[in-house]
C-alpha cells in the first residue's frame, strides 16, 4: 500500500488493496463524514460494492472487477467459472469502458494457466493493472500540468471539475485531479470549484480530497456553472470520462455536457482527463455507449428522507455525451491531444 | 380566496390571502411534506417570510410585500413608518424587481391618504394587486397556449422547466405553469419535467403541484438537462424569470442559463413566461441586476445534516442570467414578444 501522491492524515493511502488474501477498499458511501474499509471476500462483493458505488470511477471500477475475478477463480478455478463472474462484473454499470477491458484483460492472463494456479495469476494481474493504473495517473498529471499552466497566466488557475475524478476514483493521484495535486506539489498555485454532482453527491468525495490535500476549493450547486463561467471566475473546466469514443465525443457524469456547453460560450478551455484505455476505439458512434439508468430514489430521497410527494416519478441517468466538437483536447497518459479521429488515433501508433 | 386555477385536494387555494385581519401564506418551506398556513401580523413577519422563503416566487415576493406595507400602516400610519418598512422589505431579495414595484405602487396608493385611512387603502391596493396578479398569470396562459399548441405538433408536447414558476409562485395559475395548467384544461396533453433546483428544491413545488392537478411529470436532477435536449426528449423549456432587462436578458433562478444553452445547441424553442412587471425597463445593462447570493449551508447541509467536511466553503448564487440572444420569445400578459429592445418596447406602447 504504498502511494505516491496525497497523504490523508499522514497515511498514504491508496482506493484498494489486498490483505488477508481479500480485497479492502474505502467506503466511499461513507465519505466524507467516515473513511471505512469494506472487506471483499468475494466477486459477489465485488459486485455489490460496484453496483451500490461503494466504489466508483472508472478506473477504480476496472481494477475492482480484476480484483473480482481473481477471487471468483480462488473458488472455482474452472473457465465456466471465470466466465460467470466476469458476466456477474459486467453487468454491473454499463458505460464505463475500463470495466470491459480489465475484465478481458485477466481473462486473457488466466487463459493458459493451469487451474491451480489461475487465482494466483489473477491476483497478481490484479495487483499490476492497480500499480499501473496509479502510475498511469501519475503520468496524466504530468501531462496535465503545462494545461494548468497555461491556464494560470502567471496566475493561481482556477479549475472547475464535476463528479470525482481524484485519487478515489482511480487507485492513486485521480485523473482530473491529478493535474491539480501535481501543481500544488510544485507550487503552482490552484484552485478548484466543486460541483456538487447530484443526485450522489460525488462532489463531496472531490471536496474531501482536496480538504485533506489543502487544496483551495469552493463547492457549488451542479446549476451554477454558467455563472461561473459567464462570469469570467474559472479559467479552465477539467473532467474525467467514463468513455471515450473513437472520435473524441466524450460520455462523463451527468452534467458534463452543460459545463461544455458553458466553457464554450465563455471561451474557457474544456479538458478531459483520462487514460487511454477510457478510449474505446471500437465505438464510433457515441449512440452506441449505453447511458446507464439508475434507480429513481437516488434523485427522490436523501439519506433515506423522501424530497417529494410519494409516488412522484423521476429519471436518473448516470452519465451524458459531451460531443468531441465541446473538448478542447484529451490529456492522457501518452500525451495531450485533441479530440478527433486523428488526434486519438496519434496516441495508438500501435494500432497502426 | 376565490382562485379559478387548479384545486388542492377539492379546495380553490392561492397562495396568499387575508383573514382575520392578519395575512395568510402557504409556508412552502414545509411543502411537499405537509400544507401548512403561516400567519403574518407585521412587517417584520412579512420580511422574514420572504427572507426565509416561505414564500418565494417573484410575483408572489412582490404581492406579499405590499401587504407587508399594509400591516404596518396599522401599527404606524406615519410617513416615517412607511418608509422604514418599504426600506425593511426592499432588502429581504435583491433580484426580483417585483417587489420594489410593489412597494412603490403601494406607498403612490396611500401618498394622498389620511393618516387615520392609510392602512386601509393600502389592504385594498395589496388585496388589488394579488387579483391583478391572478388575472395577469391567467392572460399569461392564454398568451402561452399557442406556443405550447406549436410545440406538440400533434402530440403531447413535453415541456422542460426549472425552479417553480406555478401558482405558488404567484398568486394564483403561475407564470410558466399558466399555460401547462391551460393546455391541460383544455385537453392538450402535456408532460413536465421538473429539474429539482438545487440547493433548495423548489422542483418539489413544481412537483408537487402538477401532482395536484393531476399532470403528467418526471423529476429529474438539474444537471439531467442536456441529456434530455440532446436526446430529443423536450419539445419546448418554459421558465419563470425573476427580472428582465429593457433588451430582453433574463435573471432567473441559477441553473436557466444553463437549460438555455442547451436547448440553444438543440434548436429547442426556450420561452420565458412572466408579467410585463418583471420586465425592468430601467435597466439595459444586465450587469445592473443584482445577484443575489445566499448563505452557504443551504448548499452544504440538507435538512441541518452536513453534507461536506465540517467548514467546506461554498458560493450558493441565487439566479443567474441568460442572454436574450438564448430566449427565442417572451410570454406576458400583453402578448408574446421577441426578447430584444424593440420587442420589448412594444409591449408597452403608453411608455412611447
Amino acid at each position: 500500500m504504498m502511494r505516491s501522491g496525497v497523504r490523508v492524515d499522514g497515511i498514504a493511502w491508496r482506493s484498494i488493496w489486498t490483505e488477508d488474501d481479500t480485497v479492502r477498499v474505502i467506503d466511499q458511501r461513507r465519505l466524507p463524514g467516515e473513511l471505512a474499509v469494506l472487506r471483499l471476500a468475494s466477486a459477489e462483493d465485488v459486485a455489490s460494492a460496484i453496483r451500490d458505488m461503494a466504489v466508483r470511477g472508472a478506473p477504480l471500477i476496472g481494477v475492482t472487477a480484476a480484483f473480482g475475478l481473481a477471487l471468483a477463480l480462488r473458488r472455482d478455478p474452472s473457465h465456466e467459472g471465470l466466465a460467470a463472474a466476469a458476466q456477474l462484473l459486467a453487468a454491473t454499470r454499463p458505460t464505463a469502458v475500463n470495466l470491459a477491458w480489465a475484465l478481458a484483460d485477466v481473462t486473457a492472463a488466466v487463459a493458459d494457466a493451469p487451474a491451480s494456479a489461475r487465482a494466483e495469476v489473477a491476483f497478481a494481474r490484479a495487483r499490476a493493472l492497480a500499480d499501473e493504473d496509479a502510475e498511469i495517473c501519475r503520468r496524466i498529471g504530468e501531462r496535465g500540468l503545462p494545461v494548468l499552466a497555461a491556464a494560470a497566466r502567471g496566475r493561481t488557475v482556477r479549475v472547475l471539475t464535476h463528479c470525482n475524478a481524484g485519487w478515489l476514483a482511480a487507485v492513486d493521484w485521480g485523473t482530473a485531479l491529478a493535474p491539480v495535486y501535481l501543481a500544488h506539489e510544485r507550487g503552482l498555485g490552484v484552485e478548484v470549484w466543486v460541483s456538487e454532482t447530484r443526485p450522489r453527491n460525488q462532489g463531496a468525495l472531490t471536496a474531501w480530497e482536496l480538504g485533506k490535500a489543502g487544496i483551495a476549493h469552493t463547492v457549488v450547486a451542479d446549476s451554477a456553472a454558467g455563472h461561473i463561467l459567464q462570469r469570467g471566475l474559472a479559467d479552465v473546466v477539467l473532467v474525467g470520462a467514463d468513455r471515450v469514443t473513437a472520435g473524441g465525443d466524450v460520455a462523463n457524469k451527468i452534467g458534463t455536457y452543460l459545463k461544455a456547453l458553458a466553457a464554450r460560450a465563455h471561451d474557457v478551455p474544456f479538458y478531459v482527463a483520462a487514460p487511454a484505455s477510457t478510449i474505446d476505439l471500437r465505438v464510433r458512434d457515441v449512440a452506441a455507449i449505453p447511458i446507464e439508468e439508475r434507480d429513481a430514489h437516488e434523485v427522490t430521497e436523501l439519506g433515506g428522507v423522501p424530497l417529494y410527494p410519494p409516488g412522484t416519478p423521476a429519471r436518473n441517468w448516470a452519465f451524458d455525451v459531451t460531443p468531441a466538437a465541446l473538448v478542447t483536447a484529451l490529456v492522457t497518459e501518452r500525451g495531450v491531444c485533441a479530440a478527433s479521429p486523428d488526434g486519438i488515433a496519434g496516441l495508438f501508433p500501435e494500432r497502426r
